[in-house]
């Protein structure tokens, strides 16, 4: 392991490769031997059930509850919305049969040309079709509204190119959709999902982001409106990381969801969906780990607090043992996840390159010498600082250092996210400086054509437009030279 | 609701029907418009996630990890364990093509012939072989093991009958898999996770099992030997509610997964793997419910505890709020969960007849005269029993009673099963008596043919050859008059 840290690409070198190997080697997840998807390895898959359980519960807070739909979609639902099939209907896994038999002369397994069925199937690629079809049932008065329904689970989209928790054919994610009674109310819940994800993001993933909403390109299809948050890579990229869609009532029309409202008269249902998925992952890793290795947020990693002993003897690692005893049982009353490593398999400096490796915020050596001194040796993964501290108030020390760090690391993203965030009114300046990364906050027409265009000469897209920055005296447009109508964030992504 | 709560099928005229209405009234589930498929609706749900998140964390206790291993398996790997695929690989949901496209013509959504699969993929039905593919790269030395991995995901097998619950085509389950060094660690591992569903099931499900071992016919396709725990429902049929396999090396020779041992040699890994389902939420309604609607254990309760406000003015309503700030709070403290029903647009009978549907365990009334008394109407739903209790004390009494609860359900199931379990010798007497349900401990002379003579007469069936129970005297098989080798429960099942 200390070997292959040493091989870890360094960011400067080639960002991309040192993400695609870190990925692997911090055992986070790994290419699965079917195509484009990927095997969560259970280190990764720990960090994922912190995200999940704390997203799940600030769901939960807004009055969302969890439910589950089929896996399976009828190949007609999606039909059924005109936008939408455009959207997701295309690169799919399609299901034709239901039985395996084994081939009388070859005796190999082969598909039973008996068993087609009458309508094909697609793996969910998104829910919005087969959820609004159950909600027809569900929804006959306005007493039934709102519904707030969320859904953990995988989804599937036939991705050409994959990369490891950033595109992947089969993901896992949550799926919000929710039912309400009038447009203002179904806005609101838009927005105010939009706002549980970036602050998740920023305060348990120490993730700055942008908020803001989709160019109609951009748009969920189907949606009327697409929320973002977008996120800052370390080589300027950007990565959306979460989305919160308006969907009017395209979807209550699509599937016939009418209630009769307060007034006795039928209306449509209006409708939201929200999501975010293993995506957070690949930002969690290319946000704030170095050429060493991951660094994680104390409040998103799995173990917080990694203690080394270092010994000679069975009656060292015992002493060693018994003075920590009491620094264990104050951990865990502070409520931090704490790892004795006594594994004597492995040596010391195998075990500090491996929790570097795995971004252990906080690591503790304690040898025979500090035994006497009755000292701990204490190292910060953000930093790599370490100091030799006294035991005495080392739970309380080991607490501020963790929430020091959390606070550390988002600080640290936005300052680099702010250095690199530039207003810029030239198009050729823009095309020259977008190469190296960065978002540009630049007057744009509003038209697609344009954005086109952008995208087509620089591979960079509208990210959003921005709430909280300003759309007076936009000037005109950096390419057309028309009168701009928006000021946009525009940049490389993921 | 009232009405329909009136409406629901009493278990002597038809348990069946009473089961399938139940679960359907009490907003549990419901048939999706996808052939054998489920909606688990949020009710349902949020007991589906305390068994998940009590299970889990015992799970987590034995050192078991949870990971994600793909949904598609490539079809090939079936061929490779020759009993799995006899069990597996026949009605399972077949992935042949990955696009979907407009037909010119018909203007139809269409499958693209062009985006045939080389090889098809199968939508998992569990997934012992994607796993051992996998573990094959992280096995090499003695040192990697053991591996004690778990997931959490949904599976898929074609059902042709399928009822909410307990048969469905896709279902969601946990399913673990462990690989070991030795043969002895790994049958272990298999006892021990059997433990863990047995205490789990009885102490928060409060459904008493008895554990044993599975015939050679009834083994999980692939295994040595499947452990299980059987549960009786009140018409006296069996439920299989968990179960462990001891693989062996079968599932390491087929995906060649071997690593050296302590003394340098090449050795097949051991595995077993083990499984609990989306069927548990079958039996929790069919063991404790009865003809009022569902009986929740506290433990699983999501509202352990309903207080309904009754009321005629706003002042009213406002004095029993005030009032009742104590109690709410202090259950809470007590980890409590409350519901405060004011919701104005139902009636209280109506509430009263909505929480006994969906077994809420302690509902409270409070009205004006115990406004003025100083007191609180309190039913419990396990019995239906009413009385008013002094407001003084009430926290520390509801969860004195939720204990009882608890408690008084479990014995309740428990004196109903061992009052329907027999010793029979006679295959006479069992045929005439099995009819009415219950189980039967038989003497067995342990071979298929007598197996499937009992099934096919009876549709009984071996459900396992129990633990604690003397294996000795056996006398002669009911059947076949040869020498007994077992003494086994036989019973209908679910």
């Amino acid at each position: 392991m200390a070997k292959e840290l040493k091989n870890l690409t360094k960011r400067s070198e080639n960002y991309s490769k040192w993400y695609n190997e870190l990925v692997v080697k911090a055992d986070l997840a790994e290419q699965a031997e079917v195509r484009g998807c990927m095997t969560i390895k259970p280190y990764g898959y720990s960090i994922w059930e912190k995200i999940q359980r704390e997203l799940d519960s600030k769901f939960k807070e807004t009055g969302i509850q969890n439910a589950y739909f089929p896996l399976l979609i009828p190949k007609s639902f999606f039909g059924k919305e005109a936008d939408h099939v455009e959207g997701f209907a295309k690169e799919c896994a399609v299901v034709t049969h239901y039985r395996l038999k084994v081939d009388e002369e070859t005796h190999q397994i082969v598909v039973d040309p008996a068993a087609k069925l009458e309508e094909e199937y697609i793996i969910r690629p998104t829910s919005e079709t087969i959820i609004w079809n159950t909600y027809r049932n569900w929804i006959h008065s306005y007493r039934d509204l709102p519904i707030l329904c969320n859904q953990w689970c995988n989804v599937m989209r036939w991705e050409m190119r994959t990369r490891l928790f950033l595109r992947t054919s089969e993901f896992l994610w949550q799926e919000g959709h929710t039912a309400h009674a009038t447009r203002e109310e179904a806005e609101d819940r838009a927005k105010m999902m939009l706002k549980v994800y970036a602050n998740f993001v920023q305060d348990f993933m120490a993730i700055p982001v942008i908020q803001g909403v989709k160019s109609e390109t951009e748009r969920f299809a189907g949606a009327l409106n697409t929320y973002t948050i977008e996120a800052m890579m370390q080589d300027g990229k950007a990565l959306q990381s979460g989305t919160s869609h308006f969907l009017g009532q395209n979807f209550g029309k699509a599937f016939d969801v009418q209630f009769v409202d307060k007034d006795n008269q039928m209306q449509y249902a209006w409708a939201t969906s929200f999501g975010a998925s293993t995506r957070l992952m690949g930002a969690l890793v290319m946000v704030h780990s170095d050429d060493n290795g991951l660094v994680l947020p104390p409040k998103l990693a799995p173990i917080q607090v990694a203690i080394v002993p270092i010994y000679k003897s069975n009656e060292d690692l015992d002493a060693i043992r018994q003075k920590l005893e009491p620094i264990l049982k104050g951990l865990k009353q502070l409520d931090i996840s704490v790892k004795f490593d006594d594994d004597d398999k492995r040596r010391p400096g195998f075990k500090f390159a491996d929790y570097e490796l795995k971004g252990i915020p906080v690591r503790l050596a304690m040898g025979t010498r500090d035994l006497e001194n009755n000292t701990i040796e204490i190292m910060r993964r953000d930093t790599l600082e370490k100091e030799t501290i006294s035991l005495d108030g080392t739970c309380e020390h080991i607490q501020q250092l963790l929430q020091d760090i959390q606070k550390n690391i988002y600080t640290k993203a936005l300052t680099y996210r702010d250095a690199h965030i530039y207003e810029c009114n030239d198009y050729e300046e823009f095309k020259k400086k977008v190469v190296d990364g960065g978002f540009y906050l630049c007057p744009w027409d509003g038209t697609s054509e344009t954005e086109a265009q952008i995208k087509q000469e620089t591979l960079a897209t509208i990210r959003c437009i921005p709430f909280g920055v300003s759309q007076d005296n936009l000037g005109l447009d950096m390419v057309s030279g028309k009168p701009a109508k928006f000021r946009a964030i525009i940049a490389r992504a993921y």
